[in-house]
């Protein structure tokens, strides 16, 4: 793990780093010392590790309830380079929603294909960030929605470490369907307490999808969040939420 | 308004009322002086104004929030007489339910003949409550769920002076339905703040009717909490969330 530049503001201290071949950024309270709890964010498709998203939210969790935050480009996002097999599938899916096939299930499986590189990923980026004196081996969550839920689902059910999660604008087929999608199965393997966004008039999720994916989670304390609008559109208050909810699972 | 009894504790205030022939219960702050807001709350079927999960959501809003918090006993329930009408009405739907109809629809029409008595009678209770010098005209919270909610859909749809509200366990037929039900078509008129609470494994409001009554609030801000459980198995976070939901919209 290579820190390549660091600031601080407003109490919060952001360094850029490398591990490996992936470029991250971890924000910690200002003079933070010893072990805390670390959420580990995704972001979204297209979107990359300082999206104003990500920083807004990783910045309040930082400053107001202490934790180190850390997230990491995805594959062909942000600093890091095309992946010419993902330009390939995407070029294919193009072609397939344009001959009438539906767009969820094909973003469900490029989805499935990305996380086999980004779940051992974060995997390593979880490790290296924990050995820092000023985050230690506290309790993990994660957030993340949209394309960061379609990876951070197979993340969460693969990964321990992970007391808590928040998810959401991602989807799965109705469990009535002949075959399980690959969000469904590993959804099913996930046991930690979950808060789940879906907006109710996602233009990209159908609606019956998004519950369908709340449903399939196997966790005991699950809870879903559903506002109106687009799949953009998550309103502010929902921030609040995930900060009282990771205060109530990782402290 | 006639005030019967009071007491105080740990902060809270509590004074029995009766205003015409509608038994109440009051919370304010001890020592309130002034203008607040006040929410009503609408009890559960069989269940009274001072049924343990009223009394402990009432405490709250007054202890930590500063509010007035009112609740009344719905026709037929705490300490108000039978009402024959609704006996021989409730004796007719347990025969029509024997004999295969569906439980949702007879509950729904039972709670709009019960909502043309409570609608005037919670109205009147508003007038005589924000008269007193502690509570003032200050915005307006309803919460109310399952009865609560049947009755207090076409409360909150009817009086202006509600600015919030947090409802749920009820349901309305699916928009897909040839005839609208009647809670359908008050929460069509609802346009303020709304958090509406389902509970995914209901055993008396089939999950499609919940989405479908939140689906048909005119709220732009609307935002549906669904968690895992039966009928009366809201999760207590539920109560810090709509401590949070009342904050946010009546201050």
């Amino acid at each position: 793990m290579r820190f390549i530049s660091e600031t601080s503001s407003d109490g919060v201290h952001e360094q850029l780093f490398v591990l490996g071949e992936v470029p991250g950024v971890l924000w910690t309270p200002e003079g933070a010392v010893g072990t805390r709890p670390l959420v580990l964010m995704g972001h979204g498709g297209g979107q990359h590790k300082k999206a104003p998203g990500i920083v807004a939210r990783a910045r309040r969790f930082a400053a107001e309830c202490g934790y180190a935050v850390v997230a990491v480009d995805v594959p062909a996002h942000g600093d890091r380079p095309k992946v010419e097999e993902y330009d390939r599938i995407l070029t294919e899916n193009r072609a397939r929603m344009e001959a009438g096939e539906a767009l969820a299930p094909l973003i469900a499986e490029f989805q499935a294909l990305v996380a086999r590189r980004t779940v051992p990923e974060w995997r390593a980026v979880l490790d290296a960030v924990q050995q820092l004196g000023r985050v230690g081996s506290g309790p993990v969550g994660y957030w993340g929605v949209s394309l960061g839920c379609g990876l951070g689902v197979p993340f969460v059910a693969a990964e321990p470490r992970v007391r808590a999660a928040v998810l959401g604008l991602g989807g799965a087929s109705p469990s009535a369907s002949a075959s399980p999608s690959p969000s469904a199965e590993a959804a099913a393997r996930i046991t930690v307490p979950v808060q789940f966004l879906v907006q109710w008039d996602d233009e990209r999720v159908p609606r019956a999808q998004g519950l369908a994916l709340f449903d399939a989670l196997a966790s005991v304390e699950k809870t879903l969040h559903a506002n109106p609008g687009k799949h953009g559109e998550i309103p502010a208050f929902e921030l609040d939420s995930a900060l009282s909810f990771f205060a109530r699972h990782l402290g």
